[in-house]
């Protein structure tokens, strides 16, 4: 059994090659809810849905977010009455948000909420919220405070970031599900997903960063800056902006004592003995998943 | 000025016919909101969005509901994820229903919201939801108590009814744009919408009915029952049910002591003079909308 600490595309896109390489493991993904939020009342959880998509192989690629054949009829109309139309929903997608939305009025936990999405979109690995608490991730910017996807989104990442907070965390409850999976699995793997925004916030979870610190030999880390450079998204910039270095090294620091084995790119293998003095072993591979075969050396090395 | 109780459809088109008739007089109307649900986390109010399509001409008139030209991709997904559909939102409906939501959570009243919505459909009467406090109209059936959609949609209103409520409705304030409109219209018209459960919502928050009981001389109701039967909906089997007898008379005794004039289609002219012993006056004309010359003649009476 294995668990993944999970953002979105990029953790995604891992779980995906760890299920093509070992058809038959078991695999959860304890899963980031700090860029969740309410938008039209809806309930709107972006990572659940990305892995959720992507494993399922509906994920559009072209956009690299959203649901492939999406259309986009009510957002269109949305513009149109005067509506904030910025975060687009498409047609399809919305489903999943009235979904979600409709089953949490009604009682439901997300985790269970996302049990059935995960059903019914066929998925056959474990998703899970890695608490049904509010966890809401702030930005303190040049334009003053962000909600996580005001930054994301409406403003491109493209502004200057002064301090991350992740509202509600610590008094947010570490799933019983989420729990299990961390303490019952061989192998812990924080995915390559930005260390500050995406992992932070499942990590500042009470009870998270203390079972990895004890089970850290089992821990194995993902580095997303791959000769310095994210492939997707801020993780370059936000490291630099808050005072950690902007590649392999600086995230091995950031996620020192908590983890066994940190992987880097072969671009990166330069860093390798400084990444091991902060006290983890070293593997180096490729970690770029945009070719199958790359992915599948990534989970072999994850898996070794 | 002419202020018009509005249920959905029939007020609808009494509305869309007074504004073809004279396309210069101030036309307000106050409308139910008992039929207004929260669903999917959405906020849905089905009356004043039925008129607000029909005055925009962006009605669906094979349907006899929602919009022209509509899709149906959301609602299509939400049923293969398992999601409740029964009450079906179509894509260009569901921007109305995300734009009121949206704006209701950043704090603007429905009245508020009606009146955006209304500009950027282009109306050019002015929609007033009869309050901005909640009111929920139920029914006590031999299924159990029903809200009005799984009542009237959910069940198609095939179910016995033994008692209608409007929860909230007594606690409801009387919106000041309504009591505005409802005190200095010249003449106040009682839609041919159902009395029991699209007009008594209205009368039965605080105000209402004692304005129009003041203003009696200025009230005229249009019958929705013609030869005892309603065009659409289930007014005459709720009528009985509810031991009213099922026609002009019925209704004119359920607005006894608040209208002034009553207008019975020629079809029920041998009900006039028992309709005027209720204490009304008694104008006959055709009452039925179908047609628009039709449609000019009510409007006509309603005038005259």
């Amino acid at each position: 059994m294995i668990t993944v600490l999970s953002g979105g595309v990029g953790a995604a896109r891992l779980l995906r090659a760890l299920r093509r390489h070992d058809n038959g493991v078991d695999l959860s993904a304890v899963v980031n809810v700090g860029d969740d939020l309410t938008m039209h009342g809806l309930s709107i959880c972006p990572d659940l849905d990305t892995i959720m998509y992507t494993l399922a192989g509906a994920n559009n690629d072209d956009l690299g977010w959203g649901l492939a054949g999406e259309t986009w009829r009510a957002m269109q109309r949305l513009g149109e009455l005067g509506g904030e139309n910025w975060f687009a929903l498409g047609d399809l997608d919305l489903a999943t948000h009235l979904y979600r939305s409709q089953r949490l009025a009604l009682g439901a936990t997300k985790t269970d909420v996302t049990h059935e999405l995960s059903t019914a979109f066929g998925l056959d690995i474990t998703l899970l919220p890695v608490s049904d608490d509010p966890i809401a991730t702030e930005f303190d910017t040049e334009l003053g405070t962000l909600s996580f996807q005001e930054y994301f989104v409406r403003h491109h990442h493209d502004v200057v970031v002064t301090a991350v907070r992740f509202r509600g965390a610590s008094a947010a409850r570490l799933s019983e599900q989420s729990r299990d999976a961390l303490e019952n699995s061989d192998r812990i793997i924080i995915a390559p997903s930005n260390p500050l925004i995406s992992i932070d916030p499942i990590l500042k979870v009470p009870g998270v960063a203390s079972i990895l610190a004890r089970r850290r030999d089992d821990v194995i880390a993902v580095s997303p800056l791959v000769g310095g450079v994210a492939l997707k998204g801020p993780t370059e910039r936000l490291m630099r902006e808050l005072g950690h270095d902007a590649n392999a090294l600086g995230v091995a620091r950031f996620y020192q004592g908590l983890i066994g084995t940190m992987i880097i790119d072969v671009v990166d293998a330069d860093h390798a003995d400084a990444v091991a003095a902060t006290g983890c072993d070293v593997r180096i591979t490729t970690t770029v998943m945009a070719e199958d075969d790359h992915a599948m050396a990534l989970a072999d090395a994850v898996r070794s």
